[in-house]
């Protein structure tokens, strides 16, 4: 079970077995990657929910009337079925037996496996809030509450979206859409902690409040009360209690690796799956031939703070299915460790991250500092020229490790750039020196960023003097 | 004259005269520049024009009617003078004194220089053909004839633009925006030759088109022929008399560096200034001390050529002016080799190149080849999905050289992105593993780009075979 002994595969001629487990974006990602990879490859996806492929981000757009719900779906089962990629829904997997290779299902029988893909997703953290039981509290994690949530805002005059980090403020600007008086409650001291920085933030709550989102920061929701019907009818906040019809928890996610306790494998500190370089799990300290674990409920090296970390992104889990393809063929082949580059739409408005925040590199014990440039995102005599807001975030050694950037566009170029600069350490006086397209229609000849660069250069010097 | 004996300045201290000789795009930002980095400067731009400082890359704009012309003028003189810097229009210079350091003007007595920048910019090229001193007949090459080519689309029916480069293919959308009927003639096999390989070039073909834009390519115009009132009524191509009331020529522009004569500096093979690395003129090949040439006159070094070029782009002068300031503080500071990324918006479609084409690199011998690819540029289920016309471009030993874009949108930033890859040298199999943003409506999560990188990686590698 390591790697002396295990030598690629020919993608033409090998024709393996593969179970995943889970139908979520990662689950069906990477099935349809090996079965584009691996043609002869029998490829078995067992979901224990009925919800078919589809689009988990695109779900807040839906809610808020861009298109129907069913609009995400990207593939039927029976459309996976004519690829050849089986799809058993309902089907629970309860155990795995690692020496044999074999998965006990609930219903069915025990099923062989030459490869195995674990991608059990996660579950919402739902805080112990009194009252989260109540009719009326949602959460956002899965197809089917995208289904409720849908049915739900009909009829519904008042909201609290409980979390202010990208989904919840999605939530509440599609709820704010479809007619209903919201406020978003965050226990944390600005928006979006995980991606921003508090100067960033604020663009973001200003933004909202001018939809007419109430928005409460540093502040918890006490209790959830009941209406006279039964109902969630309030939500409590230091004394204050808000009218609220729906609440929307979205607090965060803990992943789903209870197979791991089953299957005997290493969970690592985050309650994720543990993995080693080429995401495969560990079973005491061993990583298992051919078994993988990706998407949220998998853990992932962070390149910045050095540590495992959760990475629940679609686009973390796109690159870890293509990882077990190449992995397959190559076992030397490593999964990259992530910088997590990120963008949401909240009302229009493009926000996005990548790396670590000042604040985030702080709390694991990284030295940090940031600087911040606002300017406009073309030419000033060209229509619709508007502001767009950019953050840096350097570490002890004059390192880009964050960058983050709000603007009503171009926002997820941006955070791409940086993910190379920050991945492949460029330093920021090669970048600063690097030419930048130009024409009035989408970019400024002085962009925001050339002052930003020079800024950071500046402190970063002065930081070392 | 050399490195050795000269050292930086303190820009807080230091009170130069500066001499900027030209009133252009990259005479004015050069001002503006040191202006800005040295405060305690005295500048003077002599401009043997009275046009004001505007931009160039805003004129067709204006042409097309998305804002009157003299929205495109940043600054007037009266607002540099107020800054502190001297404008001198209709001050031709005619002599430099290298030794005395002193510009001989007309009208004007000679005046002494500390710093001098030539920023003389270029003249249209001219093919010969008869008929193009007729009345009716344009370039665009300055505010001027902005103004004179606005004035002349009143009442004119039919418009010949030759040249099918980003500058004319602008100006015939503009045309055509104005309601006429327009026809483009390229002499090269496929529009665009400097920034496109024909593949993409195909698209923006097409676009046009799809305008009721008429497009000749691997033609030329023979002829331009009178119409009675002693106009120019028709061009000649072919043999076929296409009736045009306007032509606009559009067909490249050689470097205006007469004054190289003047004062005995060095010519490059281009015509423009021979330059050293860090911007200075050259005189029998030694740099001449705080002496400098940017814009569309002066030599660039090209990354990927190795080769002395020109790079008449806006964003080129902007760097050149940037490297000037750097360069008088720190002389061992140098001007990046380009790799000039650009853009250009045509009638809404968006194009971009960076670095070299496979036709361009083949040209100066380099041994090139690409792949192209086309896919969504958002989630197909987002409102407005659109495709995304990629192509990168390889040598032999399978460093990208080379990237284009061309699509509705979102050109510029990933330009941007390949400006780095190809200055950085970053190998593709290090790109296509760095995780990009998603969210449904700004991006695709398997990117079209991934694919096309991917299929860059597997060519290169049979070429290796």
């Amino acid at each position: 079970m390591t790697d002396d002994v295990v030598e690629g595969v020919d993608p033409n001629e090998w024709s393996p077995r593969i179970a995943v487990v889970g139908g979520g974006v990662s689950g069906y990602g990477a099935a349809r990657r090996l079965h584009t990879d691996f043609p002869r490859a029998r490829i078995h996806i067992y979901d224990r929910n009925d919800w078919h492929h589809y689009s988990a981000c695109g779900m807040t757009f839906a809610l808020e009337g861009l298109y129907p719900m069913d609009g995400v779906v990207l593939h039927t089962p029976e459309e996976y079925d004519q690829m050849g990629i089986e799809v058993h829904e309902k089907v629970e997997v309860t155990g795995i037996d690692l020496e044999r290779r074999t998965l006990d299902t609930t219903p069915g029988n025990p099923v062989r496996f030459d490869v195995l893909v674990l991608a059990t997703g996660r579950n919402p953290l739902i805080p112990p809030i009194t009252g989260v039981d109540l009719p009326g509290v949602h959460t956002l994690s899965n197809y089917g509450d995208g289904e409720r949530l849908m049915a739900a805002m009909e009829g519904s005059q008042r909201a609290v979206v409980i979390g202010g980090g990208a989904i919840g403020l999605e939530t509440a600007v599609a709820l704010n859409a479809r007619g209903l008086d919201v406020t978003v409650v965050e226990m944390l001291p600005h928006l979006m902690p995980q991606m921003l920085d508090g100067d960033l933030a604020k663009v973001v709550r200003e933004h909202l409040e001018g939809l007419g989102i109430r928005v409460l920061t540093g502040m918890s929701v006490g209790r959830l009360d009941p209406s006279p019907d039964g109902r969630v009818g309030s939500a409590e906040v230091l004394g204050e209690s808000i009218p609220a019809d729906l609440v929307v928890i979205s607090t965060g996610i803990r992943p789903e690796a209870s197979l791991a306790e089953v299957a005997g494998l290493d969970k690592g500190t985050t309650g994720g799956f543990a993995t080693d370089s080429h995401m495969r799990v560990l079973r005491t300290g061993e990583p298992v031939d051919r078994v993988y674990a990706i998407g949220d409920c998998a853990e992932v090296r962070h390149a910045i703070l050095g540590r495992r970390t959760l990475s629940p992104l679609a686009s973390t889990a796109f690159y870890e299915a293509r990882t077990i393809a190449h992995h397959l063929v190559d076992p030397t082949y490593e999964h990259r460790p992530v910088v997590a580059p990120a963008v949401v739409v909240i009302g229009g408005l493009h926000v996005g991250g990548v790396g670590v925040t000042e604040g985030g590199g702080a709390h694991f014990g990284l030295e940090t500092w940031g600087v911040t440039a606002s300017g406009l995102d073309r030419s000033r005599y060209f229509p619709g020229a508007d502001l767009i807001h950019l953050r840096l975030v350097g570490d002890a050694g004059g390192h880009i490790v964050g960058a983050q950037a709000v603007a009503s566009r171009d926002v997820n170029d941006r955070v791409n750039l940086f993910a190379l600069v920050i991945s492949e350490d460029i330093p920021a006086e090669r970048l600063v020196d690097m030419e930048r397209a130009f024409s009035p229609p989408v970019q400024l000849l002085a962009d925001p960023l050339v002052g930003l660069l020079d800024e950071f250069i500046g402190v970063r010097d002065a930081l070392r003097d």
